[in-house]
C-alpha cells in the first residue's frame, strides 16, 4: 500500500553533515589561525550525539535541544584537539555549522516529486528551530517539520514516530521512515511503520557496514528520487 | 524592527471560508438533492465556531480539534436548516470542506515573496492534519505550520503564541502576529509580538466594523502582498 505520508530522518539520511561540519571547523579555524584535526573534532563532535541524548532520554539530564547537547559536547572535546578555550559567541557560531548543512544532491528534488503525491514531514533529532533554518538552507519543501521538541522524546522512542502519525491524522501503517539508519528504522518498524532505507555510504567518509540494510525494509534505494520513483511506482 | 518571523491567522486571513464552505455545500445539496439556505447555514457554522472553543478553553469541554468541534456542530445545525439526519461519511465529507478552502488570491504569492526574506509559519486554531491538507490544496510554502494540537490550546490562549515563538527560538518582539481580526492581534500584542492587520472585508461577505483595525497595528495592509512590501521596506 503506498503510504499516504513519508517521514524523514535528516542529519545523514538528507545533509551531509560530515562535509559541511569538518569544511565549517576549518573556515573558522582558518580565520583565527588555529589549526586542528577538524575531521577528527567532527568525528568525535557526532560521536558524542547519540550519547548525549540517551542521557536524556534516560532522564539522567532534563530536556535539552541539540543547540545544548553539541555546544556542551563541543566545550568537552576542544582540549583533546588543542583548541583554546573559546569565547560564547564563538562557541554559538560553531553550534550553527548543524543549521546548515549541505544536502546530498539528490534530496531536494527527489522531495519536490514526492510532495506532488503524498505529504512530507522531517522526523528529526533536531529541533524545529534548527530544522526551520536547515530546510531553507537546502531548500526542503517539507508540507510539516516534526521537530524533538514538539514531543519532549528523541528517536529512538516510541512517542517521536507515533506523536508524528497522531499529528498527521493517519495510522502508522499509512506513513513510512525513510532514513539512511537501520536502528531509526527498526524502531518504526516495530511500531508499525513502513520503512525506505537510503543508501548513504558516505555519511561517515567511507562506506562500513551502517551503510547497507540490516533487515529487509520495505524499499531500499540510493537517492531520494530513487526512493520518490519506488514508492510512486 | 523588521520581524524574524511572520505567524500568520489562516481562516478568513488568508482564505475565503464562507465562499468556499457554501459553494462546497451547495454543491453536497445538488448531488442528493437537499434543498437548504446553504449560506445561512455557513455562516451558522461559522458562528458556532468560537464557542465551542470558548468551551474547550474553560475547560468544560475535554480537548477536540477543528474536525470534531466541527462534526458537532453540523449535527447540532442541520435541523434547523431543514437538513436530514446525515449519515457519518457524508457528515465527514462536510467537515473535509475546512481542510480544501479557497485562499484569497494574493496569499500565496505573497507569503511566497516574505519566504524569501524570513521565516513564514501558520498560527491557526486548526490542527496539524487540517493545515497540511489546506496548506498542500493552497499552494502555501510555509516554512512551518503550528497547530492547536501542538499546544493543546486554543487562540487567543498565551500559550500558542508564546509556544510559538519558542519553538522558533525567537523572542515575542522579533515575531509578527498577521491576522484579520483585531482580538487575535490584541492578544499577540498584550503578549509583545508585532501586529500586522489584513483588511478582509468579504470574509463575512459583507464589510463591517469588524473588518477595520481597532487599534493602531504596526502594519495595515490589504492584502499579504502589500503587507510583504511594507515588512520589508
Amino acid at each position: 500500500m503506498q503510504p499516504r505520508a513519508v517521514v524523514f530522518d535528516v542529519f545523514g539520511t538528507l545533509v551531509d553533515w560530515r562535509g559541511s561540519i569538518s569544511a565549517g571547523l576549518a573556515a573558522f579555524g582558518a580565520a583565527r589561525r588555529i589549526t586542528a584535526d577538524w575531521v577528527g573534532l567532527t568525528d568525535a563532535w557526532r560521536g558524542a550525539y547519540a550519547p548525549s541524548m540517551a542521557r536524556v532520554r534516560r532522564g539522567e539530564r532534563p530536556w535539552a535541544n541539540l543547540d545544548e547537547l553539541h555546544r556542551d559536547a563541543l566545550v568537552a572535546l576542544l582540549p583533546d584537539f588543542g583548541v583554546p578555550t573559546l569565547p560564547s559567541d564563538d562557541l554559538a557560531e560553531l553550534v550553527g555549522l548543524w543549521h546548515r548543512l549541505t544536502p546530498w544532491p539528490d534530496a531536494e528534488p527527489g522531495l519536490r516529486l514526492l510532495k506532488q503525491h503524498l505529504v512530507i514531514a522531517s522526523l528529526s533529532n533536531g529541533h524545529v528551530a534548527l530544522q526551520v533554518d536547515l530546510a531553507k538552507h537546502a531548500g526542503f519543501p517539507w508540507d510539516i517539520i516534526f521537530g524533538a521538541d514538539m514531543f519532549g522524546h528523541y528517536k529512538p522512542d516510541p512517542d517521536v514516530y507515533l506523536g508524528a502519525c497522531r499529528y498527521l491524522g493517519v495510522s502508522p501503517g499509512e506513513v513510512m521512515l525513510a532514513a539512511a539508519h537501520n536502528e531509526d528504522l527498526a524502531a518504526a518498524r516495530a511500531l508499525g511503520l513502513q520503512t525506505g532505507f537510503l543508501v548513504r555510504p558516505m555519511e561517515f567518509g567511507a562506506p562500513d557496514h551502517r551503510a547497507w540494510p540490516a533487515q529487509d525494509w520495505e524499499f531500499v534505494a540510493d537517492s531520494v528520487e530513487e526512493l520518490a520513483a519506488k514508492i510512486l511506482g
